[in-house]
């Protein structure tokens, strides 16, 4: 049996992956202080003070898993009921690894205002709110303007949680390499949701030399097919406004990141790269390079989004602990600040990183600990 | 220690009275099947398709329990913070009594139309709604156009759990009284979301003469003031178009049924009643009438919304087994049929009904069991 057809069955055995438990017992006696007439103290006690509400409900523990399923994993725009699986999925691993009680919400709307909208008529049924597999470029605006108009933490995981574990594994390559980030070029492919964001992550890092690269080439001044978020990756990326293929920027590149298309990247363009090329060929479920031809190639450290090769860069190891830290923290923005500290807690939590071991696990004891911690 | 005391102490030591569980463990094993890649098959085979979705995701066993927050209990328009400990109370009672995977969502718009948005974006998250705690007459258009506009199970359980209760508390009434609900005359106080409700199904089940009376007295065709649901009352109550007082419209009566205020039943009204009177004085937390005054008055049965007398008209007799009945048995319109026979699946609970003992207690076996299976 292979694996989708495992994981289905699994699915349609168990008819759901989360469910709602109880903190306390209800009788007759508990009845009357859980529910009318008791529980209208509680409701007196928190009327309009989200904070006072945190001292007698669940809000003080809960994330809304947000998708209106328009960019699902490599599915792309499969809708809500598409999107669900996946939500619910992320619910489990938030619960599994930070006790955050997760709720996956998946809109039939799809529209930036609406989606703003609907956000902003739940949010006070929760602690958080992580935006999940919005397409680009609308999640930009839809995530910026949450955190402008809502008091609490907002993060689109498909941007910063990449982001995130990126710098994390990227801090450790360096550390084996015995490069320095600031003095690297970086070649980062794919410029959607995710790659602005590491893109962005790593220039608030170490401002090092960025060429990004879309489907159409390099992203530079010349090009009059950019969106505004790919004109703002202009103020900091290609400072020497070349324009090009992926084969030419990579040229001479001390780092390949693909958060693009499988097998994107050939052996000869590794060849190509500085010495010791670090490669992150993260697109899912297979990468823009597989691992062994990399190797061959040259690479010296390679990363995937993988779990069945060294060095996966994987989200779970960055939004549990993130909204943990956040909602034991109090803390109601989440800042380039927090991701910085983020990754560099993570990139701390291996001792004495090797090619074979840039990032943690996220079975590993204390991951959570350590970001919740950053988050501050 | 009095009762609200201890309700908030309790409320602050749990800091939340659910949580999410998880009904598999996350392991490196099970994680690529719960989550990135396997998820995805579960993702592909429930795209666009909600029936299928219930198959692999807990939206077959969730309810979303959506309020405003402006008609809460006793307490008014006390806003979405306000508002959550309620739900998330009722949360519990969906959990215990039908094992219904209930989630609080408050609201932070108030307008009909941003209600109905926000609830339409949600809804496929879920396998039904209920709307609770929305003031009335929003409450009636809000219900209506969900209904027509989504295709799963939605209910406003102010309206129709208190409606479906009270029909079979007053089913047992008749029998212990050796009347006929037809022939009776039945004054109906309170005329806001769950008085509305209740003439509605008492008219479809019997068509007895019914009064509805309001804060200015009976609802007649002469009156200037009615909004368009009280309007509609007309249709079927009153027909002999009278005016007057409370105190006029009980005279004679058989049954009054109040949802309104504390202390609105004198022990003289009682006494202006027919013979053997029946009074259920549902306005919580003090009733319109004491039971002790109402039956030293000649009342020979009484019913009030309290755990701490007999016969509580209780909504939790209701909503659980709806909801439960609705999802097991794919019903997507709760009809006035499902609540007629709800009701008399309730009464029929009790085998030999008497003045103290008219309707079953949640707490009693084969509760839900009884409404669900009318729920078809």
């Amino acid at each position: 049996m292979d694996l989708n057809e495992e994981a289905l069955n699994l699915h349609k055995k168990l008819k759901g992956k989360i469910y709602t438990g109880l903190r306390g017992e209800v009788t007759p006696d508990t009845l009357k202080l859980f529910y009318s007439p008791g529980v209208a103290e509680a409701s007196r006690y928190a009327t309009d003070n989200a904070k006072k509400l945190k001292e007698v409900a669940w809000t003080n523990n809960t994330v809304a898993i947000v998708s209106d399923g328009s960019a699902v994993l490599g599915l792309g725009d499969i809708g809500p009921e598409g999107a669900m699986p996946v939500m619910e999925g992320k619910a489990m691993l938030f619960k599994h690894f930070a006790d955050v009680d997760a709720v996956p919400i998946v809109l039939d709307v799809h529209d930036t205002e609406e989606i703003i909208s609907a956000v902003k008529a739940i949010a006070p049924s929760f602690g958080g709110i992580n935006l999940e597999d919005i397409s680009a470029p609308k999640c930009f605006e839809i995530e910026e303007r949450l955190k402008a108009e809502l008091d609490m933490p907002i993060m689109h995981d498909d941007q910063h949680g990449t982001a995130i574990v990126t710098l994390a594994g990227l801090i450790n390559a360096a550390r084996v390499t015995g490069k320095e980030i600031k003095d690297m070029k970086i070649v980062l492919v794919g410029a959607g949701a995710a790659g602005i964001a590491i893109a962005k992550l790593l220039h608030k890092y170490a401002q090092p030399r960025i060429f990004a690269v879309d489907s159409k080439g390099i992203i530079s001044a010349n090009r009059t097919d950019l969106n505004e978020e790919k004109k703002k990756l202009l103020e900091f990326s290609n400072r020497s406004n070349i324009d090009g293929s992926l084969e030419n920027a990579v040229e001479g590149a001390d780092v390949f990141i693909g958060v693009s298309k499988a097998g994107l990247l050939s052996a000869a363009m590794v060849k190509s790269m500085d010495k010791n090329p670090v490669i992150f060929a993260l697109a899912n479920p297979t990468p823009e390079i597989m691992p062994d031809i990399a190797k061959e190639a040259g690479a010296s450290i390679i990363a995937t989004g993988r779990s069945d090769f060294p060095n996966q860069v994987n989200n779970a190891l960055g939004f549990p602990g993130i909204f943990r830290g956040a909602l034991d923290n109090g803390v109601t923005k989440i800042t380039d600040d927090h991701k910085v500290a983020a990754a560099e807690a993570l990139a701390a939590l291996v001792e004495n990183p090797t090619a074979d071991k840039i990032v943690p696990n996220p079975f590993d004891e204390g991951v959570v600990e350590a970001v919740a911690s950053s988050i501050k």
